[in-house]
Order: C-alpha cells, then structure tokens, then sequence
C-alpha cells in the first residue's frame, strides 16, 4: 500500500520525537512493502516565527489531502504567561481540530508490567487498568462564543453543544465498547449544566440502538475521584471537551508512563496520532526525550487509519522488548542503569524490528 | 460566649453525621463555658418532600440570622439520572450558596500519620501534603445563563466572572498564604478561556500588594495531573467554581481519607461548615457512616467563624486519638478489628475530650 502522511513536528522536543516515529514507521513498510511519502509542514511557535500564524493554510492543505497526520507536540515557554498575547501556538492546536474535523479524541491508559512500579498509585490500585477516553474535541467552551463587557471587567464564555454532535461521539463510543468490555462512562455534569443534561438524555435515547452495552452516567467530580481509587474499575468513557482536558491528563499519570501514552483525533476529513506528553522545552535539543508515546501513535495510525494490524503489533512488541530490556531514555532508566539517547532508542527499534 | 447555630442535617446518613458533631460541640461548649443554641431547618430532598423545594425561605431565615451554619449532606437517589427532573436537592444547594453569599469554599486536604496507608497513592508521594484549595462558589458556569436553542437540539451555558469577583476570592487566597508557606496557586486555563484570562491578569495586578507571596499560575489539566503526582508540592490554590468542583474532589480521595475531610464556605453574610462527602444513601440508617469529617468541620467552625483556637485544637486532638486508638467506623478499621457504629464514635469522642 502507499500513504501519504502529513508530519507536524511543531516546537520543542517535537521533532526529535517525531524522527524516531519516522524512522521506525519507515522500517515497518519497508518490512511490510508498503510506500510511505512523508510531507513535513509548519505548525505551533515555529509557524508562528516563520509565517506569523500557528496553523498556516499551507499547512492545512496538506493534512487534508494527507491520509493520515502525524504530530509532535507544540508549545514555548515565550507566549506561556501572558494573557494578552494575541497570537499563541494552541490557538493552532484549535483551529486545526476544528478545520480538520477532528471532533474525537482517542486518549488511552493502560499500563505496562514492565513499568507499574513508576506508578504514583500502589500497585494493588493500578494493575490491571485500560481504560480510553473519547473526548469531544471540536465543541463545548473551547469554540463558544467568549469576550468581554463592561469595558473588560467581565470576561464570558459560552458552552454550546448540539444533539448531533453528541450522537456523532456517542456513536463512536457505543461502537468502541463493542469491541471491548461493552461498559461506557458517560462523564458529565448533569446536576449542574444544561449542556450537560442535553449529553445525558442523548445518550440515553442511544442506549436501545446498542442493547449489549451496559451504560453508566457519572459526574465529572466523581469520576475524578474514582480514577485515582479504582481506575481499573473504567472501560471506555466518552465525555464533553473541557472535562476530557482534564480527566484524561488526570488519567494519563496514573499509570506511571505518561510518556508512553499515544493518542488519536479521529473524525471528518483525516485522522491525527500523537504523544499526549507536550514539547518539553527544557529538553529541547538534548536528545533526551522518550520517543515511545510518539512510536506507539504511529502504531495507532497504522492500525486505526490504514487497518494494519500486524504493522501496528509489531511495533509495540519491539517498543515491549525495549522497555523489558531497559533500552530506555533517562526518564524510564532504572538507578544506575544506562539513560539512552532518544535517537538511539530510535535506532534499537529499528534494528529489533 | 453564645452562639446560634443553624443545623441543616439534610438527607441520608447527613442526621446522623450532624448528630456526633452536635454531641462534640456541646461538650466543648460546656468545658469552655460557651451556650450554643441549635436551630434546625430543612434542606435538600427531605425539604422538598415536606415543603415542595429544596431550600426553603424558612431555611433561609434561620441561616441569615444565625453565627454560623452547620451542615450535613443532601442528596437521594430518586432525583439522579432524571435529566430532565424539574426540582432536585443540588439546586438547594446552589440556591443556599448564592443566596447566603458563601463564595469562597475552603477545601483542606491534608494526612493523617496513622492513615497514611489508606491513600491510593504510595506512602512517599502523599507524604507531608497539606493543601488547601480556595474555590469560588456563587459565579461561573454554576450560575451563568444557561438554555436551550433550536427546539431543544442546541444547549448553553455561560461562564462568566467579574474582575470583582475574583478580587475578592484572590484575596482570601493570598491572606491565606500569608498565614502559612506564602505559596499561591492560581489554576484556570488562560490558553483557551476568557474568563480564565481575566482571572490570571487580576491575580497578577494584586501581586504587588503581597510582595512576600511567591504566586505562580499553572492551567488546570496540569494540575489534575500533578496532584496526582506530587501533591505535597502545593500549598495553597484558588480556581473558579467548576475547576474548584472537579480539583477538591480529586485531591480529597488522595490522601485515604476522604471521609475526615472537613470544609468551610465563607462569604458576606454567614458561614456554613460540611464534611465534603455525599448523603451515601445506601448507608442512610445504618449507623455506620463515619462522622469524623462532620466533627472536624465542627472544629473549622469553633476556630474560623468564633475564633476559638483551643476549642478547635481540642476537638481534633481527641479525634486523633480516637485513630490512633482505632475507634473508628467500618472504613477505617483494621482487618480483624472492631469496627464501631456512627453514634458510638460520637459517645468516645464526647467521654474522652
Ligand atoms: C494546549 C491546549 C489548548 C490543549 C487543550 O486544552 O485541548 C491541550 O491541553 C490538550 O489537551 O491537547
Ligand atoms: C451537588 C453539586 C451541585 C455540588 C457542586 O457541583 O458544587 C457538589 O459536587 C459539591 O462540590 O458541593
């Protein structure tokens, strides 16, 4: 097979993370006979340096006749703290989830035996635990209408959500619990939010199109909680925009290996695979970033976007092997261990593939 | 000194709780030589089972006029997941907050020696965490306009701050970190809210009246996270009324104890103390809910609303000593060992203080 991939390195450690993705990706079709073009475009602080803007249209025309997007990470330290910038690197995070459709974002947990230890939770708490989070990701506050009145005394922001968009990620959830444990989550805010209560009775209305799959509703506070008590009590969850930022950040410490944790953002136009972790500006250059979170979402990509399943396990058996053999970058290194450079992790992988 | 004390018990194990916490101040009003007059009023479900709404007029009164206002737990199952339920016990609630002017609700979380053990989280994370979140409770999207469009397909809710607002909440927060480690915390997500930009550009105009106060701004998926990590790394936090919900939920489980947690709602008119746990229908009756979280709440309103330190410090002594002696109720007790009923908590506390 061909693909043409759109890579979005973006800022920081981004574009070393993402030469290991590449690297690896490039052996698995060579392996598996199929062509990969890749083709590299701006987006976050470095578009903004180089054009002004953080999601250029160049950039946009790309990903859209791209058969599936990969990203690093975008972000610098330079527009952090100052509320009055008008021009900021996730402003292009923004719009290119809503440009490009991507009104699904596929956030897994799931642990590795190899690391549970690194777990901030006990053992006995987090064994066992693979949960996914679908969050809406084109709706909600982040897209409401916002300003200020009252010459800036009062700032407002509007959540807005529409049955449609509800059903269209409701769907993907019942569909995904189907595959699974057939158990969904729907997290909201019922006992507060009309948008919330328009979330709950769609899903209900829902539940008769997909009999198998036992239903729960619980509030985004509560599961705040359960996620640190029992997270392996969760199967799929699907949730609005805002609580999904922050559950599923929440989520993705639990496990320990936060590095390690891909995502997908699936949904009209094109799917995007990408580390969870941001662009780690500290780090920037030092090749001391784990590129695994960024492995593992190419291995999304090949089983989600492109159907190839055994392309996408081979990559996570050699990423297994690598963390079992301690083939690991400084975060992941074990006390006196040896703390391996990102790009030569890059190239154990290949080497192992 | 004398007292008028509005006791809202409300629903579920909420009496029961309520009644330990009155035996304990009883007690202490007696060996302190202080009169406390206790005057009931209905709240939540048991309000609109008898009067048709969740927090009566009546109710209101008794709140306005009394010194402070202790308070149990509402909530019934017979008003959940009916999204569409026209009058639930939570509107009770916001209603109170709203109409008593409590916005700022002070949520402790901090560690017991002798339960550290408890906490999902391993012994060296939770070590040493004592923090305390200020969240604000009469503004946000709590209370901002909220509907339906669209025969019903669209629903809104508006988040909305004054510069006023988070004025008058900051600074609680920073007189707050003067008292203790001078460290502030001011959550929100200036990268995509509005509102969240108008409450960073605020606290960040008030630094300079609090030049000893080391402020630092950190977006609330970020903090999710490292509450789970490092919890012992904060100090003090402010955030606005639905991150606050979602926050104080999350870190009252981390430290194993979240049935000892008490908390405090402040504001212009009164002030209104609660454990931070539910009504717990299912234990409704029982005796066996722990009334820890209740009587610590107590103690809060003993120092904070009378100024009565030693009073306070008395309470929680002999709480720490029913713990360490392992006169607990069934969630805390060892395997094995006794585990003793709600009211009989009560009796050892009131017979040991
Ligand atoms: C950078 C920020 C706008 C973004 C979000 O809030 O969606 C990030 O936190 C994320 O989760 O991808
Ligand atoms: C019951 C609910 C309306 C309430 C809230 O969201 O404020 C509760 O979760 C709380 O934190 O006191």
């Amino acid at each position: 097979m061909k693909f043409n991939i759109a890579l979005l390195a973006g800022d920081g450690i981004g574009p070393e993370v993402i030469s290991q993705a590449v690297k690896v990706s490039d052996a698995i079709a060579k392996k598996f006979n199929h062509e990969i073009t890749w083709t590299p475009a701006l987006t976050g602080a470095c578009a903004i340096d180089a054009v002004g803007v953080p999601y250029p249209d160049e950039t946009h025309e790309i990903c859209m006749k791209a058969d599936a997007v990969l990203f690093g990470a975008i972000g610098h330290p330079k527009y952090d703290n100052d509320p009055k910038a008008t021009v900021r690197p996730e402003q292009g995070l923004l719009l290119m989830r809503k440009k490009l459709g991507l009104f699904a974002n596929v956030r897994p947990t799931f642990t590795f035996p190899s690391l549970i230890d690194n777990s901030p939770l006990k053992r006995e708490r987090i064994e066992g635990t693979d949960l996914i989070f679908l969050r809406e990701l084109t709706g909600g506050i982040y897209f409401g209408e916002k300003g200020r009145k009252d010459d800036g005394e009062t700032a407002f922001d509007t959540c807005t959500y529409t049955r449609v968009e509800v059903q269209r990620l409701a769907k993907k959830g019942f569909e995904l619990a189907m595959t699974r444990s057939k158990r969904l989550c729907c997290v909201d805010k019922a006992n507060v939010l009309e948008t919330s209560r328009l979330w709950r009775e769609t899903v209900q209305a829902m539940e008769k199109e997909y009999p198998e799959v036992e239903v729960s509703y619980e509030f985004v506070d509560a599961v705040a909680m359960r996620l640190v008590q029992w997270p392996n009590s969760y199967d799929v969850l699907i949730t609005e925009n805002l609580f999904g930022d922050i559950l599923t950040d929440e989520a993705s410490v639990i496990s320990g290996s936060m590095g390690l944790m891909p995502s997908a953002s699936v949904g009209e136009h094109t799917s995007l695979y990408e580390p969870i972790h941001g662009s780690y500006p500290q780090a920037t250059g030092l090749d001391i970033a784990n590129p695994l979170a960024t492995v593992l979402s190419a291995a999304m990509m090949f089983e989600d976007a492109f159907g190839l399943k055994d392309e996408a396990e081979a990559i996570r058996a050699v990423v297994n092997k690598s963390l079992e053999l301690g083939i690991v970058t400084e975060d992941l290194a074990s006390k006196g261990a040896k703390a391996y450079k990102t790009s030569e992790v890059g190239d154990w992988l290949v080497a192992n593939l």
